[in-house]
């Protein structure tokens, strides 16, 4: 009876025992996985890639960032729908451009003026600051603006004008960024920035052939960029097609980005203001226009606007013009037809200019 | 006897089981003790400190690199010492300095113009652009390049002598940072800078006057700020003081750092261009002194330099002779007697001069 009974207790001592290593060796393994996952290198580009990471406090989680994400950057001359071109991609609910940080042209301008001198390259090399260093830099700080000055998303994105005067630089920085080039007739700009006195460095609004001149050279240097980046990275965007045709746009423009496809890029007016929506600045100029559904209003405002010596020497002012695609001594060039739904925002909102006399 | 071979067979299972289930349950404990360790927060001052890495390759091991971290910042108007100060202490094994980085005083200036202007604060704030954010991307620009332009080393240095004109702004970026600002006689600076013809933005070289007035006003802004983050985060140091009694002053400032004596910082001329040495710009206008044992040679070769007239209203022009110590009428003042191994250093540089017609 007590042999039995040992062989009993013996037996229960080994069930137990065995149910414990089972559990343990399960856990070990599970701990090993937590670890191996955490030590799993992510897959980036440059293993020397460093993650910095951020706390979405609305979501309560964190999200990393680094210079291999899918950066989007908007720009071209001022007053060529860069505004609506944000707006409208803001309305994604997977993408969040905001407002102009203001700070990233004038950083990016910075950097230009120190690589462009040679005599200023050398001392900074012997200064241990070596374009690696510089980089590792500017990728720090134009991340930490673009990520921390608005909301997180899957998509970031960024607009500021002129930062595109450094697109190439910027492909550089950031390998899976992608650009967008807006262009628009150069006339319409320039009536645009002249009209609503729109101060922009280097632009001397009281003279229609210097805005042209500027307008001419500005544009140029970011086309060339956006050519040597090529068309994979960059992409040319017409003010004027976008706002006749924004759904065949939105739609090449999001394949182009690889983001899939939402139909509230086409209705961005109603996401003002809202979470995951349109963030506007009160101080920027575009505003008041850009709260308006998308309208050809402002397609043709410059013309009979541009002096005649200007008009005579316009193809000599601004070839960039002709190279766009917009006929130099067309006034104005046939943009196109709108989409019958633009036609009637269009109408609208020149009917509410009219009644409420805005 | 099938009986004991049972028990036997049990007996063993049991042992068996037992030494599997010890084992794994001291490999789970060792492996949640390596997951904790990995989650442990660094003792960082603000738990939304980022903390980058670098590779160190030489020492093939990774760094850490954080706002938190104890930085050391040299600074003053140029002219002043700076260089032999961080050459110096570029001697000790576990500091490095490096070279003028150049890039961080213009993006400090830059910042600096954007904050004055409360115009521009407004459109930034707007733009989400805040102080919080701006913060953040100075902390990471100029951290990556005072970590990357020169070797690692646990005590990180930047010498940029008009950095200081951020003191304050410093000390509020990198809060555990301590800052060395060199103190000269203006009179001395001044003839210097423009006895070698120095180029210092703002400074006319034609002009004992002119530059005698820009010294004033830039070792008033630094001193103030240097008064204002208080005697714990910031010293003064004489240049006069320092090379006439070296050991005294070095360990003053190195219990002020915080940082264990090493008397190398007493030779850094045996210490040029070597591993953990002093890394000098072939550029930059200090280095064929600084390679030099510490001397007294240019206390005063000013004396006799300088215009009477300047000399005349020398307290009107720079008021800040008087308040940092140094009689405005005395030409020149006692600043003191050298330590015997300095004047010793000293003769051997001055017979080095006459018979090699330096």
């Amino acid at each position: 009876m007590v042999g039995k009974l040992k062989q009993n207790l013996l037996l229960a001592c080994l069930v137990i025992s065995s149910v414990t290593v089972f559990y343990l060796g399960q856990h070990a393994m599970e701990c090993h996985h937590r670890i191996e996952e955490r030590s799993q290198p992510l897959k980036l580009e440059s293993t020397k890639t460093t993650v910095r990471t951020g706390l979405d406090i609305k979501a309560n989680k964190t999200f990393a960032y680094h210079k291999d994400m899918p950066l989007i950057f908007i720009g071209g001359v001022p007053r060529s729908g860069t505004t609506l071109m944000r707006a409208m991609l803001d309305a994604h609910p997977d993408i969040r451009c905001g407002e102009e940080t203001r700070v990233i042209p004038r950083i990016l301008a910075l950097k230009q003026m120190w690589s462009r001198s040679s005599k200023e390259k050398i001392r900074l090399d012997e200064a241990g600051v070596t374009d690696e260093v510089l980089d590792s830099a500017m990728q720090a700080f134009l991340l930490e603006i673009i990520v921390k000055h608005g909301e997180p998303a899957p998509y970031l994105c960024n607009k500021d004008p002129f930062a595109l005067k450094s697109l190439t630089y910027l492909a550089r920085l950031f390998p899976n960024a992608k650009f967008l080039l807006m262009v628009r007739d150069g006339r319409a700009s320039v009536h645009s920035m002249i009209s609503r006195k729109v101060t922009i460095a280097g632009f001397d609004l009281n003279s229609y052939r210097d805005c042209l001149t500027k307008w001419n050279r500005a544009i140029e240097t970011m086309y060339n960029q956006c050519m040597e980046v090529g068309y994979k990275k960059c992409m040319l965007v017409h003010y004027e097609q976008l706002v006749l045709h924004p759904e065949r746009w939105m739609r090449t423009l999001l394949k182009f980005l690889h983001i899939p496809w939402n139909h509230s890029v086409l209705h961005h007016e109603e996401m003002i203001g809202k979470a995951g929506g349109v963030s506007l600045s009160k101080v920027e100029r575009s505003t008041d226009q850009v709260i308006k559904p998308v309208n050809v209003g402002a397609l043709s405002k410059w013309v009979g606007k541009i002096p005649p010596d200007v008009l005579q020497d316009m193809a000599v002012i601004a070839p960039m013009l002709a190279k766009l695609g917009y006929d130099p001594y067309a006034n104005p060039p046939n943009y196109g037809k709108p989409d019958p739904k633009i036609l009637e925002n269009t109408r609208r909102e020149l009917l509410k200019n009219v009644l409420h006399q805005r």
